[in-house]
C-alpha cells in the first residue's frame, strides 16, 4: 500500500520518496537498504486485532501512519540539519532543502488520501485523529527547536516536548487501531493512553542510543545527540541529578559549537557518572509497564507485550 | 471560521498565524496590517452560488483552500527566500526558517480539519481533490525550483510548471463550489476547468506584477523577479521572441548573483522591448476570456466575471 501511493506521485517527488524509505538509490536502482522498524504500522495492526478484527481498512490505517511519520522525519531531518539515516544520506542531503520540504508536503496529502478507503463512519474520525495529532507533532518538533536556544531544560518541560513529538503519534496509531475493529470511545481512549506511554518508553530507550548506540544498528554516527549538544532525556536528567559530575557537564553544554571527539567521549563519560543513562533506561522500563497498565482488560495480547518489549528491548 | 482554526492552534503557532494573516503584529498586539486578497476563497463563494448555493457549509471549504493556499505561502517564501509579504517581513524572516516548516505542516493539518464538518456524501470527495491539488502544487513548486539552476525554460515548460503551481487551486477552489452545491460531475469539471484557466491568467498578470508592479501595490520591493533572476512569463517569453535584445537579456540572466539595481532596471527595458510585457500581459486576457468560455451554459455570473476581471486588472 505504501508503494502504491508512492507510485502516485509525480516523477521526481516518486524517487525521493522511495530512496527515503529505502527502496532504490538516488538514481532509481533497486537496493537492499534499510527501512524504519516499521513499529507505528504494527501498532495499528496489533491494536486492532487486540481488538478482534484484521482485514484491508487495518492495513490503510497502518499504511497511512506510516507515511505520516516518513513525512514528519524528512522535515525534521532539515529542521536537525540531520545528515543520516537508516545508513544513508538523508533526503535533504542528497537533493536539498527544498526538494525535502515540498516532498514532506506532498507525502502529508498522500497520508491523508490513504484514509478515504476506510468505512464512513470511520473515516472522517480517523482523517481528525490523524490531523490533530500532525498538530501536536509541529508543537513539539517546534518546542524541540526552541530547547536547542535555552540554557537549561528541565525533565517537566523534555516530557511534555516528548509527549508531542513521540507519544501523540504512537497513541494515534493505537487508537486507530481500536477505530478501525469498531471498539467504542472508551477503549479507543484505552489504546491512545497505551500508545502514549509507549510512545515515551521509546523515546527514553531512543536518548539513550543517541549516546551510546553502536553506528552499525542506529546508522548515525557514534554520540549523534551529544556532537549537536542536543538535550535528549539522558542529559537532562544528568543535569538535574544534583551530581558533582553535572557541573563540568553543564560546562560542555554552554559552547554553541558541535562537539569534538574528545568532547564526546568526555559529555559520554560525565552523563553516566551523574546516572543519567541508567536513568533513562529505567524510565523506559517503567513507562513500558504504564502502557500495559493503561490497556482494557483482556487486550494485553502476546503481540503488543512483544511490541512493548521491542521498543525497549534496545536499551537492554 | 480561519480565526476559528488559527486559535485551536497551540500558543506559539497560533502567534505566527496569526501574524502571517495580517491580524496581529509578531508580539501579537492587533494591527491593521493587510491581509491576502481571498480571491481563491471568493472564487469557492462565486462558484458555488453561481450553481444556486449560498450557506455554511460553502463558508468551510472557502476557509479551508484560503489556509492551504497560506501554507503553501508560508513554505514557498522559505523556499524562494522571499523576504517580505503583504508589506511586511515573511514568518520565515521573522522566527526562521524550522518554525515556518513546522507552522507550514501545522496549517496544512488544519486545512483538512476545516473540511470535516461538510456533509458526509461531499467530504470524502472534497479531502480528496484538496490533497490530489496539494501534490499537483508541490510538482509546481518543485520545477519552478529546477527552472532556478537551469539555462533555459521554454514558454511550453513554464506553463506546465504554473498549471501545477496556480491553475490547479483555483480550479479547485472553484470545483469544491460546484461540489458543495451538489453540481453533476460534468459541472464540477467544468468550473475546474474555469478555474484552471483563471489561474494561468492571474499568474501571467503576477508575472507582470514582479516586473513592474509599484511596491506600494504589491507588497515586494519593485522588481522582485528580476533580482531573483527569476525566468517568469516576461522573461521567458522574451527570451523565446527572436528580438535582438534577447541575445542581451539572455547575458544577464547567465550569472547566479542577485541583480544590481542597474541591471533591473536594464533587464526591464529589455524585456520591454523584446514584447515580452505585453505579450504577457495579453496571454492574461487570453486566458481570462477561454476561462469564462470554459463555464456551463448560464453559469456565467456577473460574481464570476468580476472576479475575472479583478484577477487581471491588475496588470491593465
Amino acid at each position: 500500500m505504501l508503494r502504491e501511493a508512492v507510485d502516485q506521485l509525480p516523477a521526481p517527488l516518486r524517487l525521493m520518496a522511495g530512496y527515503h524509505y529505502g527502496w532504490w538509490d538516488s538514481t532509481g536502482r533497486p537496493t537492499p537498504g534499510r527501512s524504519g522498524k516499521g513499529l507505528r504500522a504494527a501498532l495499528v495492526l496489533a491494536a486492532a486485532a487486540a481488538c478482534g478484527i484484521v482485514g484491508p481498512t487495518v492495513v490503510s490505517a497502518a499504511a497511512s501512519i506510516e507515511m505520516l511519520h516518513n513525512w514528519t522525519l524528512i522535515h525534521d531531518d532539515v529542521i536537525d540539519a540531520d545528515e543520516m539515516r537508516h545508513g544513508r544520506p538523508t533526503v535533504w542531503r542528497v537533493w536539498g532543502s527544498d526538494a525535502a520540504l515540498v516532498l514532506g508536503d506532498a507525502m502529508h496529502a498522500m497520508t491523508i488520501r490513504m484514509l478515504l478507503d476506510l468505512p464512513a463512519a470511520q473515516m472522517a474520525e480517523a482523517v481528525d485523529r490523524l490531523e490533530t495529532v500532525t498538530v501536536e507533532l509541529c508543537r513539539g518538533q517546534y518546542e524541540d527547536c526552541l530547547f536547542e536556544s535555552r540554557p537549561s531544560v528541565t525533565v517537566g518541560e523534555y516530557m511534555q516536548m516528548v509527549g508531542g513529538k513521540t507519544g501523540a503519534l504512537m497513541g494515534c496509531a493505537c487508537a486507530l487501531g481500536a477505530l478501525c475493529a469498531y471498539a467504542d470511545a472508551a477503549t479507543i481512549g484505552a489504546f491512545d493512553s497505551f500508545g502514549r506511554e509507549l510512545g515515551a518508553a521509546f523515546q527514553a530507550a531512543d536518548d539513550v542510543l543517541g549516546i551510546v548506540g553502536d553506528p552499525a544498528v542506529t546508522g548515525k554516527p557514534v554520540g549523534t545527540d551529544l556532537i549537536r549538544r542536543k538535550r535528549s532525556l539522558p542529559v537532562v536528567a544528568a543535569l538535574e541529578s544534583g551530581a558533582s559530575a553535572a557541573v563540568d557537564l553543564d560546562e560542555l553544554y554552554r559552547s554553541a559549537a558541535p562537539m569534538t571527539n574528545t568532547e564526546v567521549a568526555q559529555a559520554t563519560q560525565l552523563v553516566a557518572a551523574c546516572g543519567g543513562i541508567d536513568w533513562a533506561q529505567q524510565h523506559a522500563q517503567l513507562r513500558a509497564q504504564s502502557a500495559l497498565a493503561a490497556l482494557p482488560a483482556g487486550a494485553a495480547t502476546a503481540e503488543l507485550a512483544a511490541l512493548t518489549q521491542a521498543a525497549v528491548r534496545r536499551v537492554q
